[in-house]
């Protein structure tokens, strides 16, 4: 049924060298099959849409001048780099991206020549590109170009303002291409991209800038004795045209632009113009998520990554989900609510992710309540910490391996002051398809150490919606709750908000001969799988869900610590340092003398696949977590 | 012998509400008699000079304009807070400044109601107070002012930056006041430095701005015609005259300066026309390091700290340091430099700390091999690993309490990726007086669970450069070097460089009764405390020096539990997730069971005071170690 496209020039592009043969007028219409290629492909393996079709025209100019692999391109998020796949050798696997053993969700040099640089995380291109602008330098070089290709939103991170800082101190000829879509996943936000955006209106803002020097010479402004008046100012004219007006010359970085960022052949006349001019420079583009398919052109968000979607209807597909548990977003998202509702103080922060985490929800209601402040983790929880100074209840929700660049905020800013900031950690532990740069599973090892924290994970949706109830009342302090990207295991979830404990677990089962002690929605998985061992076995396995990693339920410890010599611990997380480790402390420090196994996410960057997948190979799926427990058993 | 001020005025001082009531003319007198203060005090208690003379007009004024406590003044750094701290009621116990059970080295929340937020990292004020202007106006303070001080130095931090870009997409009244002196410690580096100085140099820069459109009539340029003749260039001059030309007003900031921050009428003058003017605004107030003393104007960077000095003279008091062992610094700045030559590859880098972390002598010797990124811990690791990746070899220093701020560039851009970056974590363990905000004594605990790392921490000068030494060479992907604050042990430091095997510990002594296992320079201590406890018992202690964090030497910890029963283990750092529970985790997983008494900063922020009075309350000085030995040899 489907239309199909020749792709006869792709065919024939094995890499850039390829390309590079081509005149330039075919190149549009290699745009044109890469933008077929990218729609049919992803109709049928989902993957990052919208972005991904507004970066086409940019990438294959961006081979076409410069010379891959020699010239260096960095990536920032490679939402934006699925072109660039396909163009570098990698268009026949392309059907196995995102798939476990199949390419990575985003560039990664491990993969290919053409990666020069991880980029699963906003913001860093620019500090990357320079430091190897700077090594090309350094090495003698100098004909080696390194181009950072980064978008509007990954502007707003603080990372992106240190590299801006730092281009100009050093000699380089780094150019950055700001490719400027006035998204991020959702809507940018923030002055930079008003600022933006006010380059964009104003359309002509560049011509004007070149044609007011030469209109005030015609107008006989700029004579001797005028000249010399403005120069009395004690500035010239020149240093406020030509570099106080932009943020970029500013910074002492040369401004290109604005160029229409699906115009190939504009693209490649400007690039080919600006790649050997010395120092640095930016070229600021403009591109259209979703450009070239209709439906992804109008609702940007929901096609950033669409899922399945029939392309000729442009409909997504979503499965039918009546009956199946909620997805704990939802949970979150409808929860902060009801939450907010009922207690005036409560607010919201999200960087970058209102639609991610659901907190649009509460954003629909109450857009006073709920900030977006853009791709910046470190702001989003110091801006936290001055709402909660002041009286305010931020709930600040970051998926977790984002949150790794808010560390310092965390304990500097929230901790040491004790306040009460709710600090949601979404997409915990291994979140399938976007791979070693996404998982969350450092989170409790890192945040474990923090004083003052509170941690909790919950079991399952009732538990998420009575530990948010829970961190809301008063002098909670710093509290931490962390649950996974996707489904619970509850379909009626709208359970009534109760108080938890801080620092209670919960016995889930009785048992003699073995412990289990979870942490968060796994204890699902495990419940299934002692159920099976006392099965098979004849056994009897007691089941503990921690609930809180921080305070550590002490009277459950004693009690597990005094009945029992073979305990199991089980979490979505990294071994080193983990909830397992906890156990081991407490168990140590208290003279017990366990034999504990733990099982959690071993010392290596777990790739990507389906969560089931990583979760068989990590050993925490239900055989995994099984398998262990008749193991100890047989001990 | 002491020129003494009599401090009338200050004496009269005991909160922001007394020095309202003086005149303006009077408060020349009262930052003269603040100047007097805090150098005599500051000479015979050491502390942050050079900063607190420059913020004295600043403080004053502030405290006089605006109505503090009610109104919040949020300090970026803390280096400028002693004027505030006398002036807000703790004028006669500045004497115990730093001091363990004193004044807190910043200001701190818990201290005073005039100390709004944690201010002893960098750049975090503008999200703090913006955080406090949206909440003031949430809750219906309109009256509220909010104002955050920052340095320049501060402003290269990625967070102030995303401060900056959010502060004009709230409604809010925030004012950032930048506290301008072309400084960090070292000299401030970087885009916006240049930026500013700019502005400075421009002097008239603002005068000119609002006098060029006036100028432009005068001249005709802007009647009707010439007026629709630019209008169709696209663009308003309107806009880019009162918009475009300032990175703040690109921003959606107000921007007014720049004021002469040592003029304290002046000061009070603007400030009392801006505080009521709504929405977001910027005062650039320009001051001097070391204003008004001056050594301290002539050498800003010395007398940053300056330690004890004659302030009749001007002599900074050098204590004689003949035939002590160096300091740590030392060692690294010198072993660096020694590599540095050697291998080509080798580049330095610091996110402003070339003297704290003696880069400088590399620096010196060959500007071009080491960078001083400003601050931007998170830049200067994602820069290293660009570097790296290129094949140079980075040596970035970090302080390790500043290393939590670039804790996702060391998983996301260095460790993913295995780059050859070696990564020095200065002042590790507990620093003293600069209290909770400056220990470094999460980093073990932090990045223990990052694959791919090698983290090392040297027992004494020798192994710092044997460490040093065997990062550099070929392959040995990222290495992190972790040593503390001050003076090493030994005098006689210039030990050949000798490669160590990756993840071999070293067995320092043997025994039989109990095995003492350590990492780092508190292994030195450790040894001296089971040398009494022997003597003490006639029973026999092994001592262990783990060196390697990671990978564990697992041979020595098989030895270990095979032979013994009874373990101490110490480190200066965090319990949880740290050494010892690496130690616990090994004996777990190998089935041994032994009794392990695990020493380390407890699960509180440690406050300020000297090293070793720290280390005595947390039990890891000399005696605490023997005290544990002994308890586990009695057991």
């Amino acid at each position: 049924m489907e239309q199909q496209v020749s792709h006869d020039l792709l065919k024939r592009i094995d890499s850039p060298g390829d390309l590079r043969e081509l005149p330039v007028s075919l190149l549009p219409e290699v745009c044109s099959e890469l933008r077929d290629m990218i729609i049919d492909e992803l109709s049928r393996n989902p993957g990052h849409l919208g972005s991904n079709l507004g970066s086409i025209e940019l990438t294959v100019a961006v081979h076409y001048v410069f010379n891959t692999p020699y010239d260096r391109i960095v990536w920032d998020v490679g939402h934006q780099a699925y072109s660039h796949k396909i163009l570098t050798g990698r268009r026949d696997r392309f059907c196995t991206n995102r798939k476990l053993n199949g390419l990575c969700p985003f560039p990664s040099p491990a993969e290919s020549e053409y990666d020069t640089f991880t980029c699963g995380h906003a913001s860093n291109s620019i500090s990357a590109a320079l430091g190897m602008a700077v090594a090309a330098a350094g090495k003698g070089e100098d004909d080696r170009h390194v181009v950072a290709v980064i978008g509007d939103g990954s502007m707003s991170g603080g990372l992106a303002f240190e590299g801006l800082n730092n281009v100009s101190s050093i000699p380089n000829n780094l150019l950055i291409i700001l490719n400027d879509n006035n998204m991020a996943i959702d809507r940018s936000v923030g002055g930079m991209k008003q600022y933006l955006l006010n380059l964009h209106t104003s359309e002509g803002y560049n011509r004007f800038r070149n044609l007011l020097s030469r209109k005030l010479y015609n107008w006989g402004v700029l004579n001797e004795e005028r000249r010399k008046s403005l120069i009395r100012f004690n500035n010239s004219l020149k240093s406020m045209l030509m570099q106080q007006q932009n943020i970029f010359e500013g910074l002492n970085i040369r401004y290109f632009g604005i160029v229409d960022g699906h115009d190939v052949g504009a693209l490649v006349r400007v690039l080919k113009e600006i790649k050997d001019m010395k120092g640095p420079k930016l070229l600021h583009v403009h591109t259209r998520k979703g450009k070239g398919y209709g439906p992804a052109e109008e609702s940007a968000t929901v096609w950033h990554a669409p899922g399945l979607f029939d392309k000729e209807t442009g409909e997504r597909i979503v499965k039918d989900t009546e009956g199946q548990p909620p997805l704990f977003q939802e949970v979150f998202g409808n929860t902060l609510l009801e939450l907010a509702r009922q207690n005036d103080k409560i607010v919201g922060v999200t960087p970058a992710m209102p639609t991610g985490c659901s907190m649009n929800i509460l954003m629909k209601e109450m857009p006073g309540r709920a900030f977006d402040v853009g791709i910046a983790e470190g702001h989003a929880v110091t801006f936290s910490g001055g709402m909660a100074k002041e009286g305010l209840l931020p709930f600040c929700n970051i998926y977790s391996s984002f949150m790794q660049r808010a560390y310092d905020n965390v304990i500097h800013d929230v901790a040491i002051q004790k306040l009460n900031v709710v600090l949601c950690l979404d997409r915990a532990g291994l979140v399938g398809e976007d791979g070693p740069t996404h998982h969350g599973v450092f989170d409790l090892a890192y945040l474990r150490p923090v004083p003052n924290l509170t941690i909790a994970s919950p079991y399952d949706e009732h538990e998420l919606r009575k530990l948010m109830y829970t961190a809301q009342l008063p002098g909670k302090g710093p509290f931490v709750i962390r649950y996974p990207k996707g489904r619970g295991v509850l379909v009626d979830w709208e359970c009534p908000l109760e108080k938890i404990e801080v620092g209670r677990g919960r016995k889930m089962k009785d048992g003699t001969d073995l412990a289990v002690i979870t942490l968060g929605p796994v204890g699902n998985d495990a419940a299934r799988a002692l159920a099976r061992a006392e099965q098979d076995t004849g056994l009897s396995v007691a089941h503990y869900d921690l609930r809180f990693l921080k305070p550590l339920d002490q009277d459950m410890l004693h009690e597990i610590g005094r009945n029992f010599k073979r305990i199991v611990t089980v979490e979505d997380g990294v071994l080193m340092g983990g909830m397992g480790s906890a156990v081991l402390e407490f168990m140590s420090d208290n003279g017990y003398a366990p034999n504990v196994k733990r099982l959690g996410i071993p010392d290596c960057f777990v790739q990507h696949g389906t969560v089931q997948e990583l979760r068989k190979i990590c050993g925490i799926d239900e055989t995994g977590i099984y398998n262990a427990i008749i193991q100890m058993l047989d001990q």
